[in-house]
């Protein structure tokens, strides 16, 4: 695991830069689902970087799969309209091209050992930002975000967002112990996604205040204008009002612990 | 469940009101093991309650087994002396008339459903700080709380201490949706004790930190004057002074979020 | 962890011998809820041991909690009249003497570490069946062991009920690795019980089997005379006819085997 | 989830019919090595299909990552020569044309959730080996094969090969509930792999027994012919006669339950 300790990751996108000694908060709706929605977003949600899901990894065939390269291409348009950065998810090697104009991949839990994807990600020069899978150690989440080191890229942000217990409260549990070893064992930043880790809107606030307290480096939150008429993750996305006041509470608790 | 959702709990210790309003820390070490040692404990520790193990709970029968009797002696004597309420763990019915000058029964996560423990401590006009076992559910946990209350003794305070997961970084992993599900299905406190979760003193304050972003009425750590002497849990104790600054730390984050 | 290694045990209940080398079938009703019932209990059900709940352990206060010392009282009755060795449940040191009659005294996996139990069962001379907790490792499992065997009772039978994992499509899921692990690590006897690990009537009879096919000493499961009337685990009981059906596949399984 | 219930899948390799009714075993390394590795297996190794890894999974990208297409160029010669099937894994859309001659494709845990490759694999007429990944529910797991099933193609044979949870005895938990779940709620055969499950050699014995007494349709087993000298998973591969005393254990239990 040479790769990870060496050089302590700095990863610039804007104006932002994302290292194990900022702070960034990312946030948009589950999936890009029209070009009005996301005029609102852009207008109206204040954060560092844009999220819009554009390929879905959901877990049955028969549910709505997300607008694909059409979400890209809207991602694309609002992002040099706004100057401001988008993150998207990709799902397969294929679509990479696609990808083009789009400031960080993602690479979602369900594909944390999909290696074949992370090596062809290891060959670009663009930040990926690792979840890291539901069912995984923390060991085997540096493993992975080796796989795209080894291959040449080091911009890796790394994105705890829960993972698979007995306790059925929140749709996952967040193991916050992670922010700790990440920090200690790489030099890479480490974000936590608070909305899948809940599963239900009132437990995106506790779980979002205690990763900022636990030292996360960022935050990735779904934000939709009207999350009852969302077409995917309907019960986790906050409106933009509740998102604001979060993120005034994320910021004065940022401010405690940094 | 009538019992837990009728009423308001506060339970007045000292002068200190424990309430799902309020913020209280106990600290202490896990072990009383002499007389020296709680001297230092209760002349140098700044906090609300001190707790002390007497009947400790080991794993395997060859472990110190704590003091017993003569541990909650000392509690008593140190109390007295210093005002300072104390908090402490029962194991048996047996003991019961022990902890007479005891202010907080403490029942560990091991004995979250012995019932019978439970339906006697619901007999008597004490606080009950309860440990959610680490392989229960949060409706275990309250289905035991209401074991006491429905016996008649309704000062129970609730303490998240992590559960048992596949992830190996902590001893357990804090499942802090449980902080939200306690304060929204009852009207009682709930705690946290980062210390038994982390298992070791470096994860003890991002854990603490997290705890009380998240909503907790309290934490209940482990500090000891000499934690490389520790008779047990040697490597999660803090020291005084480690202890100090993060009740500085924890004292900015709850300011931010109450 | 001598004792546990030194010597195999061989505790013979009756005519029978159980031990790691040996094959012994437990069943009966998760509870004792009236005379008839166990009368056609004992008159129908063709097994080396009757098991009966006499103090139930339930998670809330406010279901059935069994017939208590009438339901000891009942079996001692049955046990005499057939000559049929009985096992039930203990839930706390002060109903001790209510089992002088009882063959098997069971301590649950609610009660796995509530070492003052433990303790006071490994100072009398009776035959204890010790279920794993639902949150407890094999190394935990076997130090309990040890409280028992270390105060002098060596006559310990091991028993395997499932642990608590995200899967939830059987209550608990069967760690059959326990099975060789009890075998290699210690000379108890490991029993396992499909019906807590089942939870449907559906799943006992693959769990049973998979046990016995694992190498299990014995089995312990559930059986009513009518189980949609049971007061307790009424959707886990065999009925007399499908406990039957299943004890021959058990035996024709164990068979190959053993 | 209509394709599944619907239709019964036989699945027709070689002379073999596999289906929800019918036991197959499928041996082999867990990666190829050598032809003579391999000529030892097609010569000595008596089983309906062999197995050979190719493009390995492995969590670090430091370790063996298999030969790829040379194996699958070695599986092809072996496979003709010796009028035997084979199964291999596929871990990239890429991949799919060198696997022309693979009579099945196995998905491995880690790729459960790669719906793009599921996708891929559901538009060819090929049967397809979809092992259920660690952190994944049975819901999830058929949602995948819904997947494959959906866009065409209904040869799929589920497995079960472990799942991750706090006990650390075996590498992975078997959840042999599963068995019954797929049984009952789809059409598809559902195969157990003990080998990853257990992670050593002797804990494979009496996990693929239990699975096969739960009512499994198939076993997929590791052998080597040297183990030691194995460049993956040294630890759990049985040698040829360890595998040959299994298989007639496996088969006497078989014929005790179907």
């Amino acid at each position: 695991m040479k790769a990870i300790k060496n050089e302590k990751q700095e990863i610039k996108i804007g104006n932002k830069i994302i290292s194990s000694d900022t702070f960034t908060v990312i946030a948009g709706p589950c999936s890009v689902e029209s070009v009005q929605q996301m005029d609102i977003i852009f207008k109206e949600l204040n954060v560092d970087i844009i999220r819009g899901g554009s390929f879905k990894p959901r877990t049955s065939p028969y549910d709505f799969q997300g607008l694909g390269a059409e979400a890209l291409l809207i991602l694309k348009d609002f992002k040099n309209r706004y100057n401001k950065p988008v993150i998207s998810e990709i799902m397969s090697i294929e679509q990479l091209d696609l990808f083009d104009d789009i400031d960080i991949i993602q690479v979602g839990a369900r594909n944390m050992q999909n290696f074949e994807l992370l090596k062809t990600l290891g060959k670009i020069d663009k930040p990926i930002l690792l979840k890291r899978g539901m069912g995984n150690t923390i060991e085997e989440f540096i493993a992975s975000a080796e796989y795209i080191i080894a291959n040449g890229n080091k911009k890796v942000i790394m994105c705890e967002r829960g993972i698979r217990t007995f306790s059925n409260e929140a749709r996952f549990t967040l193991d916050l112990a992670c922010i700790h070893a990440i920090k200690t064992r790489t030099n890479l930043p480490i974000f936590v996604d608070p909305s899948h880790a809940a599963g239900t809107v009132e437990l995106v606030e506790p779980l979002a205040l205690a990763a900022v307290a636990a030292g996360c480096n960022g935050l990735i939150i779904e934000v939709h204008p009207n999350p009852n008429e969302a077409l995917s993750d309907k019960n986790q996305q906050l409106t933009i009002e509740e998102f604001n006041k979060l993120k005034t509470k994320v910021d004065n608790v940022y401010n405690q612990v940094k």
